[in-house]
Order: C-alpha cells, then structure tokens, then sequence
C-alpha cells in the first residue's frame, strides 16, 4: 500500500537565522507502508514533531559538530513522538508508540532504530510531552542543573529563555531544590507565565531593559551562584559581571547569536579569574546514565503537581518551518511542538 | 636608628597597559629601624621583589576585585623575599627569611604578617625562587594544572605565554605527567628556550602567526585536550576552536588584553556546547592547603634535576617600573624579579 507522505525539506545551507523560504512543503512524495524485509527497519506514523534551537547547527553547511548537517532537497530530522505501523525489526511491534529521532513528514523509515526508544502511555501526561518535558529538553534541564551547576539549597540562580523548553524546567527544578530563581524572557505574557504559572521567585523582559547589568543588579543585589545560559550574547556578558564568587554557567545554548559562524563577542570572561567562576558547556547526551532516573523524578514531580509545563502546539505539518523559525524571535510561548496526526 | 628608604610609588590609577611614568622612585623617605611597640608588626629588609601581571588589576581604580586597589602615592605592594630587621610579633625574629607581601621599598613595616610566611634557605636554590617556582606564580602553575585541568596522562596540552613565571613551570608538570606539551611566546629565543631547556614537545611565536587557528591545527592536527591560557584574547579565541571533546581550559590570566574595562571580545565560545569544555577560571590563594605538598613536589622535582626554572632578574629597586611594564610586551625572559639587595 502506497501513500502521499507530506515533507518539510530543507532547500539550502542556511548560515544566519533560518527563514521560512530555506524550507519547502514537498507533496507528492509517495511512501510504502512496509518495511523493507532484512532491513531490521521499522516504519511510524509521525504525531508530534518537536521544534528545537539546536536544529539551526545542522541546517549549516559544517561537519564538525557534534551531529552531522541536514541534506539539503531531504526531509528535516528530528525528535518526534511516532506510532510504528509496519517493522521489520523485533524490538518493535506495529502499534507502539516511539520516540526519538523521525523525519519531518508524515511517515518515516526508521533506520538508525537506536535512536528512537519505546515509550508508554499515561493518561495523565500528553504525549507530546516527550519532545519536551520528559524528552531532550527536559533531560537537558535536569541534567544541566543538577550535574554541570551542582546547585545548593539557598543559591541564587538566573534562567534565561526561561520560559523555553529549557529554562522552564531549570527554573521549577531550581525552585524544588531551595534556590532563589529570577528568569528574563521576552514578553510581558512570559514574563507573567514565570511569576504566575512556573513559579520563579522574579521574572524580567529583557527587551525593556537598556542596561542588563543594571537589571541583574536589581535582581541580584547580592549576586548570582548559578547562570543557566540558553542565549548567549549580551545576556551573558552582563551575568559574568554579576556572578558570585565560585560561581557557575552552564552553557546550553545561544539562541541570540545571529550568526553561528560569525558570533558577536563576549567582553566579560576576566570575571572568570576574579570571581573563579566555572562555565561549563554540556549536551545532555553526554549524561543518558541519568534518563531513567530523570524520568521517575519528573514524572512523579508532574503527577504531584509540583510541576508544570507550557507548551505551544502548532497544528499540522505545513506549520512547521515558521514555528521552527518563530524560535529565534522568541514567537513561542513554551516548548514548541508540532501536531501532525492526533491518530 | 633612621635610614634612607627608597620607595617605588604608584603616582595615578591606571586603565590600559601601565606606563613606566605610571610609577615613580620617590627619594628622600625616612623609616625608623625599629618596629613599634605593641604593634604586633616586624620590620624587613626587601631582598627580592616580583613583578607579577596580576598587579596590574591593583593598579585600576576599581574596588570590586578579590584584593584592593594600590594607594596612588603610597609604595606599590608586591610579593618578595625579605629579612627580618626588627620585630613586635613573637613568630618573627630578627635574621628570619620570610615571603609574601611586601612593599616596594628598601625597607618595610608588616603589620599583616599573616600575608608572609618564614622560608628556609636551601644551600642549592636561589632565594629569589621564593617569588617565583616556590611562589605564587609556581604553586599557581601547580594548582592550575592538577586540580583545574584534570590531566590524564597522554593528553594533548597548550600552553601560552609559556615561558613565563607560570607557563614554563605547567609544561614542564605536564610533561613529567606523560603529556604532549606545545608552548606558544613571542620571540625566537623564548622558542628556543621552550623547546631545549624547558622540555616541550614543540613551542612556536604567536608573532610569526598571521592565524593562531592554523598554527594550532599545524601543532595539534587531533585537537587540544587541556589549554592553560595565560593570555586570554585572540590566542583563546583561536584554542576555542581546536579544543577536543571534553576540553579543559584553566583561565589563569588575560596579559594580552590591552584594557581591563573595555576587553576585546571572545567570539568562539559556542565550541564550549559542542565540544563540552569546562572553562573555568582560578586563583592560586583557593588552593591553599595544597600548598606543603606543592613544595614538596616542586623541591624534590628540582633538586632531582626534573625541572629547571629561568628567571629574569633586573637589579636595583629603581629598575622595578620598566621590569614591571615590560611584562605586557613580553620584554621579560622567564619570571621577572627585581633585587633591591643581596644582603
């Protein structure tokens, strides 16, 4: 049996921040819902896909990253929440319900079948929520957090993109473990999510501050133990005038950046020295140890209530390339996922 | 009993890289060869003065560092090898041999004797060592090296500014650790010093480099695995981009930048996420119970013939500003000191 099968392809090698028009809805595409026999493939269907900032880093045109570049004229890759529907592989029955790495379509080929794990089902957590709080995102938190920052009780800790994927977990997690949080955004709606909803001590938009020092100083008169660093930039270099002795940067990402290959300077880092700070870049893959314990910890935090998690849902596959580009104005509320069948 | 005590006094704050006409030999001051009674303080006879970068940061007028601004007027206070004169304090008697902080001058009144201990005098080490490998720019090379870089042996190190007071002494504890060990300097003759009597692998002029990020690939074609940065700015930039996964870098000082409030960028730091660096800065003084072990180690290696040390001594107390400026165009060959006196 033979289908369309709906793609988001990349055109081109993009080296800036992406814009819609680097990407194409290709139709037409057909696809057999049969997985090649001696394959030890399997094939899902695609229900929820996740957009993610570090997707930019494989939309250049450089190979030495951590993970390899996309294909221009191929499907977009991805973490996504799929159901198999046709395998040639036994770990992997038709019917289950995966999540890993899938393409930005509507039926995928799995091949690289480590990359996806089975998941189960709880009534009370949506399955989306595998791209996010209970995927790399908010593996990413956890593990930065609590292995790279080493935080203790009482610290004060500053969150940026704090209302991301990310940050929204860091700031929760933080908040659990007795620390003090202050998260910037960039709206007053995510500014009054972080006070309201996520529960961050303090919350600032950082497009109505002219002087970040001055900012952080207001908010950290007694300055700050740990910078969870998702954005780079400015943000950055006013947090190491405003750390704390012993101090520590976790450094997971920096969605300012207009361009990865030309970035704008960071002015600040004699801080380093003077205030003999540790800063500290991580990808939570090097920690995959800890996922089992991260998901009974984070589950059981979500089913307590004691956390929340926002999300932005997009509906259909079309709607991908400007949710993904969306990231980098910060147009998302919350992680940004997706929908691309509800089954 | 009243003597002639020549002093070297700071005339102004300084911002950018200090001048010689910054300081100035002030002739004529008195000092009463006798320590107050009651006052706990003892009297010294400067032997020895070091002219370390750090100072320079002393010279800023800006109070929120680790340790406070010089007094423009008063004497510039550094670390140094002296004799013990007279004495209110029952720890310190006359014709004892102590290091630590000290004033530039012929004579000095030490009224926080915590900040100097006793030394004993080694028939075959130079006194003079006491400012340098046995000192606080030694037991920073030390400190930095164990406990900040993590060594394992077979690892692939840089150093810069690697024949200064710290740098040799790093390279020559990572080679005795089983490390490749690459020094860059500034002159064909610092080269060649790295390269035939200190022990490194390879060592190369930074000034002969139109693009450090070459030269780095030329010396380290599979990456960096530790990179003790003694200079900040373009040579960090340029280690930014070769460092191996997993990379170390001890941030231990910025001699290159050419103003301490207004850096000049670091535009690499990106590598930090993908290659998961720990960049962590240091001081010595963190590390203190390290230190009867430290010149444990260090006396034994020395004395053994394991490691050698190059010192760059000028004479007289009048020659300490030019020595002292000279450190920021590398003018110094090894750990520059000043002797104010032979005894």
């Amino acid at each position: 049996m033979e289908v369309e099968n709906k793609q988001i392809i990349l055109k081109r090698y993009v080296d800036g921040i992406p814009k819609e028009t680097d990407m194409e809805l290709r139709l037409g595409s057909k696809i057999k819902l049969k997985t090649p026999k001696g394959s030890g493939a399997f094939l899902v269907k695609n229900l929820y896909l996740s957009c993610d900032p570090y997707m930019r880093g494989r939309m250049r045109n450089f190979h030495g990253s951590y993970i390899p570049p996309f294909v221009p004229g191929s499907a977009i890759e991805g973490f996504g929440v799929s159901r198999v529907v046709d395998s040639d592989n036994p770990n992997f029955k038709p019917g289950d319900l995966v999540c890993g790495m899938t393409g930005w379509e509507e039926y995928s080929l799995i091949q690289k079948t480590e990359q996806l794990r089975k998941i189960q089902q709880h009534d009370d957590i949506p399955l989306s929520y595998h791209v996010g709080l209970l995927g790399m995102p908010g593996f990413t938190a956890y593990a930065g957090f609590y292995e790279v920052c080493s935080p203790r009780k009482g610290e004060y800790v500053f969150v940026s993109a704090a209302s991301g994927a990310v940050g929204q977990l860091v700031g929760q997690l933080a908040k659990l473990h007795g620390c003090y949080v202050v998260g910037s955004a960039g709206t007053s709606q995510k500014v009054d999510l972080l006070k309201n909803t996520l529960g961050f001590d303090e919350a600032f938009n950082y497009k109505e501050e002219p002087d970040l020092d001055a900012a952080l100083k207001r908010y950290f008169p007694q300055g700050i133990d740990i910078y969870f660093d998702n954005v780079g930039g400015t943000t950055l270099d006013a947090a190491l005038l405003n750390m704390r002795i012993h101090g520590r940067i976790a450094v997971c990402g920096m969605v300012s950046e207009q361009s990865l290959s030309k970035p704008q300077g960071i002015h600040n880092l004699f801080n380093l020295i003077t205030k003999r700070i540790k800063m500290q870049g991580f990808l939570q893959s090097d920690f995959l140890h800890l996922f089992p314990q991260f998901l009974e910890h984070v589950i059981s935090y979500y089913k307590q209530g004691k956390i929340v998690y926002i999300e932005d849902m997009n509906e259909g596959l079309e709607s991908a390339p400007a949710a993904f580009v969306g990231l980098f104005s910060g147009k998302n509320v919350g992680k940004q996922v997706i929908c691309v069948a509800r089954e």
